[in-house]
């Protein structure tokens, strides 16, 4: 088993191998020179995952790396530990995908007591050499031994004290030998080179199992078995004098995207001073002056390695003495607008194609394009941190009710502050400018309408205690009140009570652009949920096709509810029809606003489909012992989701539905240019529910004058595991199937959206049961295998079915990956997540294997 | 197309085509010769078919009618209407499966007012012949015409009045003359013969489709789109005079299924005398001494029809003067005891083998022998139906809460009524004789309940209605109160105030027999699902082979549930493992009675599957403010069947698990022999699920001594469709799998069993999107192809894999068939199924073609 690679024998193709870096340095290698790249070899990630089943290193390992260091020291002509003249080496981590400042990094492993000096005698300077050696072991100490940072930094700063200094540059020999010997005390420093490279690598792979990363990998998706390799190159030093320096350099603009390098450096001094922000830096421009033929070397290298890799790089470079060596290059990673930018100059340039421009964006930031966000040069207190909900940042007066929110939202603005929402605090998100809530996760109910509305939303943050008889919302010792000002950033979960400035997104020609091409490329339909004409406006702005969920229930709340809890509680179908003619003219008009705003675009219509009761008072609020309680608790169930409800409302009360077509067909015909109707119907069990229900839909809108085929078409949801088993049943008599994934997701794997979010998954992503809500991305395994059954039997039923996704998987880009791999026509999703639907679908395209 | 078929050109084998008693009047032809069955044709099925598409004849019909009554015709030597010597024919639905009662009969069908007179000089009867007619013109009316019978009754009522006499028998030729001719005013006669027929055979097409037959089929599963054949036959007549009679044959009594041939005749009569019970018929023995020859005739062809069709047989035939013709035969319907008797002797008699005699008995009927019933001769009034929901007969006092029960179920016997049941009532139906709820349906909690007790249970008497309050229940004006009598059958769904003398069931050493060679036959394992150790002892009276499922929820209900709640109550998992602690021994107590009654057959236990707040009191019924209160709040769920339970559980409190992984350990090692010990993991979504909760038991019981493999072995229940979906992931961490078919039900379907029942189900099925609850039996194009799927991935993963069922599928037999065919090792129902599992799990085999 070969479990180490010469940095001259590896390529970028060997990343999963060799890690990130080391695939990296071996391509710039390769590209370079190796008079760019010092030297080095890479330990691989298959012997981390070894190491991490066995508990020890895999056989043969420690002799490669001999082997390997024996070659290294016959290349660089020196020896690690010789006194006379020492081989100083790094060791750093590389996983398959970047996890910047996760994994462990050693510096100028070599030093010892003896080595030093040879290396004070060898570069003639004995400052640089007790400065490096002092760094050594305290960073040995810190990373390899978990001594505390602040140990290390108490010493200097008592050194500083006592020599009255205040820069770590005005550190004498004797200073920094004194300091060494201190840290020396810490622990057990090993003098000997082999030990301290043999416990560095363990370090390293000890790191990839350390909290911090096991949490980063939760957060981004990152398998626990990829393991990390390990890095051993020679040490180049920046900290050898005013021709020396360190930096780090991206081939355009990290922020903005523009075609500028940009970057910072530090003269006299190592990598790491640079990120750690010890010292202040300066702006890559700067180094033009200081040293003008690196500058120009370096310039010449970002345009090398960005015309190579095809994409902005961000490298990490030291100049020893005035001879620049490139140490780390990657793909930049980088903001929303950055990312949009370089893929418009990027094909102007020449240097992508579209596809390959498009495929360059990371589809789930696009988010942040869309939403005002915190002036990225305030500085505030966060006070509370709660779920990134839905994005965007908001500041308002603090409201604790809905009715508040109403009240005065058309004032001034609100945020809506609640322990969790229900669906009668929905007038308040449209009032509010922001919510808050200390309950609730990512799919929670306020988290979901939030994102559908495009509000933004932090969610269960617990630190906050509302008690609204009070009036009042407790965060720690704060106390806040209705009226206070109160600040959140839904795309980072911040909580605030400073009056930080908001920036408004700019309206963004590139992104344009960039949307405009996916147009082209892609072959998913986009279309958005909306229910309103103003949802419906705005999913028009964002580039929706058309509606793929229209949610007729939306329409019974508010000032309807009581019309519609008259009907539901009328004692027969006479009473229910009374109600429902008073129901019929207020349903024909909110159709007729959204045909209009969609000017004869498609609109799918969902017949009605929650239980019932969702529109009653609950029973307690109602007389005791009267007629109406009782039936009001007559309609309570015990699992609502799997009960009274969809198709089967349809089936008990047709007249319910009877009234919906009549609207919809009354108002398509009052409306110029008439839309193109869908009209669907919800949980399909059994091909004979929409045989009976798209035999009402064809009489009732027959007598309206609207005919099948010319005028609409009859599709279902599919959002139950029997439908997809036996959808070649059911598409013959469906024009279209619209996956209702949220349902699927729920009744295939048995999870309540409502019960499952707090506590289960929380331990199921603890215990890496998951590594994210299904709710979230699509379950492949299983609601993907069920979509897929049911899309092929589908077409093998009916070969001109459409087929689409309607669920909140619509909107997040993994997903829509999958579906388009599987064939469907259309996606629909929020409004505000049509654009990244449009990316995402366009990604699919672009990153297919050629045929 | 071919729409008619004289009897001579049929078979048995044509019965989808020529209905039942076409084939079977065909197939006597065949083998009695013509001399023995009347002559005549059959109208297909598909003729019966067509009509219902098209609204008339399919084109060809009529034609081939008149071709086929011109063959009848020139046979008899006589015509239709011919005034001096009529034919007449009798005209009879006949469908795939018999339909007793359901559909329409005529008879004499070829007499008006001119062949009257040709009829009775021909035979030189003018009595009988005006006999025949005003029967005729009754039957017509009543049954072509819709004319109500009572009309007809109360007429002949009228008539024997005025003539002072009291049998039909006694009218004189005019007293029948005047009888006709009124009749005929009640309604438009046609006199035309032809007219007469067509619209005989329209009436027996549309019965198909009246009230009486739609409801027959749905509670039987008899496919709506069947059709009814329709035969016509030339009359032959048993009210010629003395020595003329009619009669029905069985050829084994059809009660007890003793050897010896039953049934009824009359003298001088119709076949529709002897089964309208308006005359008392004489026993078949009294044949011998009537008319000998024909005794001796009728009693060799039931033997040679019994051994030609291998089965008990049920005859009609007819005595015209002294002349025996065979009118109908058919495979005699029979209570379970005559089934089971008849089953035996063909086998010792060398009728049938032992397989093809298990295939005549029908499963689903065989619980009437376990149960005591009402005793057959008993008169009493039935003052309400419900639900036949749990078979047997029960009576005592009436009490109207499960408390009352307990205190008064040890001194005399009681019934539990309620409106309905829930988990806290489980006490009283342990105490009870029998249940009777006034709400819910086959697949109530009380029916499943009782059920799998094996208590008598009548559910959804919604005459019922009864206050709690004021301890009263009401049936019409009858009023009951505590202590009252009251006697129910859930055989039936009777309910009566009567004191019925019940019928304890027999030792039936038949039934011991034929259980006996199911057991040789089958390949399916039984067993029980058993929580008690008295349920054990009963399951292992009827024959399980070992406890398929053991819910251990049940352990923690009565006395425990205080300590449960304390549990689930307490703050961190210090506080709970203080209540495990003390449950520990109880639960381990539990257990050791279960394993003694198990005699070290296999035991498979569940760990805890149901949401934890079903443990605790409502939250309205805390202090309010307390924290008890706001934990049991937090609890709740919006959909508990879709939250924290099952393996849930499992993760997020391991200290439960762990508790009964000891509570199982300790006592299978106090208890010798010791049991075949099989854990089984509920609710598995991911195979990491059970990966750690293998990993927790594994490690508990290694340290109570166990290991798995030697001592134990880990399974998991297969109830979501994800799980099917994964199978070969989850197999290899699995020694079993133990399909939960009411779960999966409710998943598959998204039906919560608990919400469907009602309104719901009764709606399915009335609009015939159902024939039966998917409750009731596996619903094989959904649920059924997740099963078939989840067993050959889960084979594929682990060809050891055992698997089994343990819904309340387990113990129906077209669901057991389903299992057999698919591949499973065993099947696992309540304890009174068990002996219909055995014999449904033989007949699998019985009726498979041979390989």
């Amino acid at each position: 088993m070969r479990w180490v690679y010469d940095f001259s024998d590896g390529s970028r193709d060997m990343r999963d191998l060799l890690g990130g870096k080391g695939a990296n340095v071996a391509e710039m290698t390769r590209i370079l020179g190796a008079e760019r790249v010092p030297a080095g070899f890479t330990i691989t990630t298959e012997a981390c995952v070894a190491y991490m089943d066995g508990g020890g290193f895999p056989d043969g390992m420690s002799g490669q790396v001999r082997e390997a260091l024996d070659r290294l020291e016959a290349a660089a002509g020196k020896t690690l530990g010789d006194a006379a003249d020492p081989l100083l080496v790094s060791v750093r981590s590389g996983a398959r995908e970047s996890m910047p400042g996760m994994l462990d990094t050693v510096l100028n492993l070599g030093l010892n007591d003896a080595s030093v000096a040879g290396l004070a005698e060898k570069t003639g300077n004995e400052r640089f050499a007790w400065d490096s050696y002092r760094r050594f072991v305290q960073m040995f100490g810190n990373v390899v031994r978990g001594v505390e940072g602040e140990r290390f930094e108490g010493e200097i700063a008592r050194i500083k004290r006592d020599r009255g200094v205040k820069l770590d540059t005005e550190l004498d020999v004797a200073a920094l030998r004194e300091l060494t010997q201190s840290f020396q005390s810490f622990y057990d420093f090993p003098q000997d080179p082999a030990q301290q490279l043999e416990q560095a690598i363990r370090a390293v792979f000890d790191s990839w199992t350390g909290d911090r990363a096991v949490s980063y990998r939760r957060i981004h998706h990152i398998p626990d078995d990829w393991g990390t390799a390990v890095n051993v190159q020679q040490m180049v030093f920046g900290n050898k004098g005013d021709t020396s320096g360190s930096g780090v350099a991206f081939s355009r603009d990290e922020v903005t995207g523009e075609p500028e390098p940009s970057g910072d450096f530090l003269a006299n001094a190592q990598g790491e001073d640079v990120v750690s922000g010890v010292r202040n830096t300066r702006d890559i421009s700067e180094l033009r002056e200081w040293q003008p033929e690196v500058h120009a070397q370096l310039m010449e290298i970002l345009r090398t390695l960005e015309g190579h890799y095809k994409d902005m790089q961000d490298c990490e470079f030291t100049v020893e003495e005035g001879r620049l060596y490139m140490l780390q290059t990657r793909n930049a990673k980088r903001p929303a607008q950055a990312a949009v930018r370089f893929a418009v100059d990027a094909v102007q340039e020449e240097l992508l194609t579209k596809a390959e421009a498009i495929a360059t964006i990371d589809a789930g930031k696009l988010d942040a394009l869309l939403h005002p966000t915190f002036d990225p040069a305030a500085e505030f207190t966060v006070l509370a941190r709660g779920v990134a909900a839905s994005p965007g940042a908001a500041k308002g007066k603090i409201v604790f009710t809905a009715a508040a929110a109403v009240e005065q939202g058309s004032e001034h603005d609100v945020i809506l502050v609640r322990s969790f929402t229900e669906a009668d605090d929905v007038a308040g998100f449209h009032a509010a400018k922001g919510i808050l809530t200390s309950e609730g996760g990512k799919a929670s109910h306020a988290a979901l309408v939030a994102r559908g509305m495009g509000v933004p939303a932090v969610t269960g943050a617990s630190a906050v205690e509302i008690d609204v008889s009070a009036g009042e919302a407790h965060i720690g010792d704060v106390v806040l009140r209705e009226g206070d000002l109160i600040a959140i950033d839904g795309t980072t979960g911040a909580v605030t009570v400073d009056d930080v400035p908001l920036v408004d997104p700019e309206v963004n020609a590139s992104f344009e652009t960039v949307l405009g091409w996916c147009d082209e490329l892609r072959r998913l339909g986009v279309r958005a949920n909306a229910d309103t004409p103003e949802d419906a406006r705005k999913a028009r702005e964002f580039g929706a096709e058309g509606i793929g969920l229209c949610r007729t229930e939306h329409m019974f709340l508010g000032e309807r509810q009581k019309l519609m809890a008259d009907m539901i509680l009328a004692v027969d179908e006479r009473g229910r029809r009374a109600e429902l003619d008073k129901l019929l003219p207020l349903q024909q008009a909110d159709f007729e606003g959204l045909f209009e705003a969609m000017e004869g675009l498609p609109v799918t219509i969902r017949l009605l489909d929650p239980p019932l009761h969702e529109f009653l008072p609950h029973p307690s609020e109602l007389p005791e012992g009267s007629a109406i309680r009782a039936r009001a608790e007559s309609l309570q169930e015990v699992n609502p989701m799997l009960g009274m409800r969809g198709v089967r409302l349809g089936i008990v009360y047709p007249e319910i539905y009877e009234m919906q077509v009549i609207a919809i067909c009354r108002a398509a015909k009052a409306v110029s240019p008439a839309p193109h109707l869908e009209i669907m119907i919800p949980l399909i069990d059994y091909e004979k529910e929409l045989e009976l229900m798209a035999g009402l839909v064809e009489r009732v809108a027959h007598d309206e004058g609207l005919e099948r085929g010319a005028d609409y078409s009859i599709g279902t949801m599919m959002e139950l595991p029997r439908a997809c088993f036996i959808a070649d049943h059911i598409s013959p008599l469906a024009d279209f199937f619209s996956f209702g994934t949220n349902d699927l997701t729920q009744t295939a794997l048995g999870f309540s959206r409502d019960d499952i979010e707090g506590k289960i998954l929380a331990r199921y992503i603890e215990t890496r049961i998951l590594d994210r809500s299904p709710f979230e991305t699509i379950d492949t395994p299983g609601v993907g295998q069920m979509l897929r059954m049911g899309a092929w039997l589908g077409r093998q039923g009916n070969p001109t079915l459409k087929l689409g996704v309607c669920g909140e998987h619509g909107g997040d880009p993994d997903s829509i990956e999958f579906f388009h791999h599987n064939g469907l026509d259309y996606v629909s999703c929020s409004p505000f997540r049509v654009p990244i639907a449009r990316v995402a679908a366009a990604q699919a395209v672009a990153t297919e294997p050629a045929p």
